[in-house]
C-alpha cells in the first residue's frame, strides 16, 4: 500500500495507473474509518483495477464552533483497516498543500444546498464541493464512492460533477449500521454508553416514519411533529432538523407523495448525528 | 478542420488526441475573432501537436442590460479565419448543452475579482471561471491560451487553475493592436468612425501614463485624475474605471511602486472598451 503525502506524488501515481490502462476507484474520507467507509473501499476494489483512499480532515467544511479541532484521527488504526482490503494507495495531503497561502477559489452548488445540512451549517457544502473537486482533479479517478448516510452530500456532488463536466462516475452506497440500527459514523466515538443508547432514537424514529408512510400517512407536518416529540423526551438531545422532504430537491413537503426522504440531524451530547431514510411510493419491505 | 457541436463529440475527439500521445492546445473564445485571438491560435499551433478553438457566447458572463443579445457573431467569417491557420477542431457547444435545466454550480475566485471589471460587472468573473472550468474539463487540453487585454481574467483563471489543481498550463499573450494603437476587440465592431477615433484615447492615455511613471511620477491619485480629465473632453465617453493598481492583487495604489498596472474601462457610445498597460519598476522602452 503506497502512502502518498504530496499532490505531485499523487498525480504521478495516478498518471502511471492511467497510462497502464488500469481503471482507478477513489474513496475520499476524513479518516476515523469505520465499516461504512470500508464498504466503499470493498466496492471500489470489486469495480476497479486500482483503488486509492484519501484521508484529509478538510477545514473548509467545518464552521466556527464545530468540531474541527477534536475530529477523531487515528492513522495507525486507519492503515490497519485499509491494508488488508488491498487498497493500492492512500493519499494524505497536508492542509498547507491543499490550501496554500492566497487560496481563494470556491465551488458552490446553489439550490440543493439551501436545505437540511446546508441550511444549518452555512459554508459546509461549499467546503465539501471545493475539496472534492480538488481531490477529483488531483486523483483523476474513473469512479468515486460515497455513502448514502450523507445523502445530501452525495446528490450535491453528483450535481457538481454533472454541471462542471467532471470526468468521474459517482457511486452512492447504502448506509452501514450497527446491529442495533445506529448508523456508522466517525462521530459515534464522541458518545458515552448512555448517549449511544439515546442515539438509537434516530434510526428508530426513521423506521417508525417509514412504517407510518407505508401505512398511508400523507401529512408531512404531523410526521415531523411526531418525530420531534420523541426527541423531546431526552434532555441530552437537541434537534438540528427533522425533515420530510422531496428526495430529489430536498424541499420540505406538505403532502407526502412520490419519493420522500425523511432526514434527521440531532445533537446527542456534543455529537451531531445524521441519519436518513428514502421511502419509495411503492411500499418496500426492506428496513431503512 | 473538425466541427464538434456536442460535449460528447468534443470529449471523444480529445480522448483520441491524448491516447495518440499528442499534446493539445486550447483557445477558448466567444467568436467574432480578430488578430488578438489569432495570435493565440498561432502560438498554440507552434507549441502543441493539436489545437482546438471553442466558440461559445457565454450568457453567464453578461449582466442585465449588457450586450449578450447583440454580441457580434459571424461563424462563416470565424471559420474562414481559423481554417487557414491549421486549427484541428472547433468546439461549438449550445447554451442548452452547457447549461441544462437544473444547472446550479458556480466557481468563484474571491479576492482578485473584487476590483476592476469584477467590481463594475457583478457576476462577470463567476461566469468566466465557471465556463472556463467546464471547457477545460470537456476539452482537457495540456495548455490554454488567453490574451493580456483581459489581464484580470488571465490572472483569475491562473488562480482558479492553481487553487483547484486543474491539469492545464495557462499561457498569456500580449495585447494585439491596430497600427494606430487601438487594442483589438470584438466590441470594436460597435464603433462608428468618429467613435473609433475617440476610442484611441484609451491607448494614448495608457502610453502617457507609462511615460509619466517612467519619468518618476509616484502619485497614483494624480495619475488617475489626469487620465480621467482626458476622457472628460469627449461627450460620447463614459468612464467605467480608471485604475492605477498593484499588478498582482489589483488593489488600488496610493504610491506607485514595484509593478504597477494602469487599467481602463471606458464606454465609447455603446461599446465598453478595456485596455491596460503593465509598467515594470525598471523602465522599459517597449510601447504599451
Amino acid at each position: 500500500m503506497e502512502i502518498l503525502r504530496s499532490i505531485p506524488e499523487m498525480k504521478a501515481w495516478s498518471r502511471q495507473v492511467r497510462q497502464a490502462g488500469r481503471t482507478l476507484g477513489f474513496v475520499p474520507t476524513m479518516g476515523a474509518l469505520h465499516d461504512g467507509h470500508l464498504s466503499l473501499v470493498k466496492r471500489s476494489r470489486a469495480d476497479c483495477d486500482r483503488t486509492v483512499v484519501s484521508i484529509f480532515v478538510n477545514p473548509k467544511q467545518f464552521g466556527p464552533g464545530e468540531d474541527l479541532d477534536t475530529y477523531p484521527a487515528n492513522w495507525d488504526a486507519d492503515r490497519n483497516l485499509l491494508e488488508p482490503l488491498g487498497v493500492d494507495a492512500v493519499f494524505l495531503p497536508t492542509r498547507g498543500d491543499m490550501y496554500p497561502h492566497g487560496f481563494q477559489t470556491t465551488v458552490t452548488v446553489e439550490d440543493l444546498t439551501g436545505h437540511l445540512c446546508g441550511e444549518s451549517r452555512p459554508g459546509f457544502f461549499e467546503g465539501v464541493t471545493t475539496v472534492v473537486l480538488k481531490l477529483f482533479l488531483i486523483v483523476q479517478p474513473d469512479t468515486a464512492y460515497f455513502g448514502e448516510k450523507d445523502r445530501q452530500q452525495l446528490q450535491v456532488i453528483r450535481r457538481m460533477v454533472e454541471d462542471l463536466n467532471v470526468n468521474v462516475s459517482v457511486v452512492g452506497l447504502p448506509i452501514v449500521r450497527d446491529a442495533d440500527g445506529l448508523a456508522k459514523s466517525s462521530r459515534n466515538q464522541y458518545l458515552n454508553p448512555a448517549q449511544r443508547e439515546i442515539a438509537l432514537s434516530l434510526s428508530r424514529a426513521l423506521e417508525q416514519a417509514r412504517q407510518r408512510i407505508e401505512a398511508g400517512e400523507t401529512d408531512a407536518a404531523r410526521l415531523r411533529r411526531e418525530i420531534e416529540e420523541k426527541f423531546a423526551l431526552h434532555a441530552e438531545t437537541r434537534i438540528d432538523y427533522v425533515s420530510v422532504c422531496n428526495a430529489d430537491t430536498f424541499e420540505e413537503l406538505d403532502v407526502i407523495q412520490d419519493n420522500v426522504l425523511v432526514a434527521l440531524a440531532v445533537f446527542v451530547g456534543k455529537a451531531r448525528l445524521i441519519d436518513n431514510c428514502l421511502i419509495e411510493r411503492v411500499p418496500c419491505k426492506e428496513p431503512c
